[in-house]
């Protein structure tokens, strides 16, 4: 690499934003570039990067907008590149999904607004969070930055991994070894999934796990291949599901007619529950092409073999 | 009063549940009546109350099933009885409702929820919680446990009372004196009015302080009439109101026809942000039933002078 001939490919769903605020920079040697051959850095959603990875014969540094760059390291083409990804604020974010649902959903905040179309002053009676159990699968910072936000909501937060320990950073009144998942998610009224797609979660969250719930909300803020879509869908016409919060899918985006869509006790939301905000993304780009220009080591990057 | 002659009235929007709970509990010496005229104990919403208490010539004790009683305790036709109220859980309702309805907002929900209805799968940019700053109206108990639960997401909360002094129990980055309204809003994302009915609060929120605002969402879930409502339409036109939240009213129900309903930067709730449950009413009655036999001085006594 040299200080003044990199070229910059950009690969989003926010091309323009990025565009306008790196061409505002005025970055020292870099030229933004619409020919694929000639880019050699790449600012990319990994999902969009992986199926067309072989265009960009010169890249030699891939700037992920997200956290998560799976897409590009299971199973990759390609392993010929610095890959560097985001670390940002998800555990907030997350929390303030999670949260956010779960009041609306106690508290009838759908309903509230149906009458309100219809002028309608109706008061309902409902359940506070205080005294709810939720149970969180995962107890890395995602899960433990939502246990200390669940618990100062009066919730009480157990926690599922995969070694039974209670991790330092989490407010987990209990710890639970993901052998004993169905004796802990019978004591929840809220169960959380966090967890990363790997060999160990997928399909975790089965007929038999859901049979020890009852009436319970399901959140899946991980991936879509921890929960097994046809046994939630029983289990919620079984009533052991409440209703269920889905930010992630099998197949994504969720495919047209899907039963997912119309399901009352679902609720469908686009992989948002925790973005990567463009100022953070440009930040750090910003940062990493200083670091990249004066041959330093680049800020967050992930190894191919594990994957973050 | 002797033990064995008690005839209670039930005067709620729930009577069903009571007199069920009641009539299971068998408390000696107490006979539910519908005959007004015979009841010597009251069991009551107080705006219920308010218009009839002639008609019980023989009560002596009213159990409000409300913490707020200014209907019996403002311009009151008698006060020749004993009147309780419940403390509830008040300040943890209220965080509840506010806090759902910040991220409701700011994480697009009502939208995610429009998008799945027509299958349709688009992600929005959105803002985090954190570091946006709220100003509290109030620093009694309801707004200071609210100052807890929104600092626990990463909010900056300002708190606004009328000697400046901060509470001990709240968590205020800083207080503001009442006189300095408009200084302190003028900081705020987020504004929740918690401030009882009194002459100082009458029409506090008004055009002058409302101009102090820039897209900011304002919730009210004190009373009322510490809001002028046409200012409040004019700023919500003009955008220095983003949205309200609004569980009171000067008129309750709010009247048909109001702007309100059908205002799409307004959300109306009939007065649920915070609730007595009935659990906790039956629990305090029962209390307060055993107390009253043995001729004890009843929880949760209101002074008719104080109104509270």
């Amino acid at each position: 690499m040299n200080n003044f001939n990199h070229h910059l490919y950009i690969l989003t769903e926010h091309d323009d934003i990025y565009r306008q605020a790196i061409e505002n920079t005025h970055l020292d040697g870099l030229t933004i570039t619409d020919n694929r051959a000639e880019a050699t850095i790449l600012l990319a959603a990994p999902p969009m990067a992986a199926s067309c990875i072989n265009d960009f014969p010169n890249v030699e540094w891939v700037q992920s907008v997200y956290a998560g760059v799976d897409a590009l390291t299971l199973h990759p083409k390609r392993t010929d590149y610095l890959l560097t990804n985001i670390k940002g604020i998800f555990g907030q974010l997350i929390s303030e999904y999670v949260i956010g649902y779960i009041i609306s959903h106690y508290r009838h905040f759908p309903l509230y607004r149906q009458q309100q179309s219809a002028e309608q002053w109706t008061p309902h009676l409902y359940e506070s969070l205080s005294g709810k159990v939720m149970a969180i699968l995962g107890t890395g910072s995602i899960g433990s930055h939502l246990s200390h936000a669940a618990s100062g909501l009066g919730i009480d937060v157990i926690g599922i991994n995969s070694s039974g320990i209670p991790p330092k950073a989490g407010k987990f009144s209990r710890t639970y070894h993901v052998n004993e998942l169905s004796a802990a998610l019978s004591q929840a009224n809220i169960i959380v999934n966090t967890l990363p797609d790997t060999e160990q979660t997928r399909g975790l969250i089965n007929e038999e796990v859901l049979s020890h719930c009852f009436r319970t909300l399901i959140f899946n803020v991980g991936r879509g291949k921890t929960v097994v879509e046809s046994d939630l869908l029983n289990a919620i016409d079984k009533g052991y599901v409440e209703h269920a919060f889905l930010d992630v899918f099998e197949q994504e985006p969720l495919p047209e007619l899907h039963p997912y869509w119309k399901n009352h006790a679902i609720t469908v939301t686009p992989h948002i529950a925790a973005l990567s905000f463009p100022s953070q993304v440009l930040e750090q780009f910003i940062h990493n092409y200083d670091l990249w220009c004066t041959g330093f080591r680049l800020d967050n990057e992930v190894s191919f073999d594990k994957g973050y």
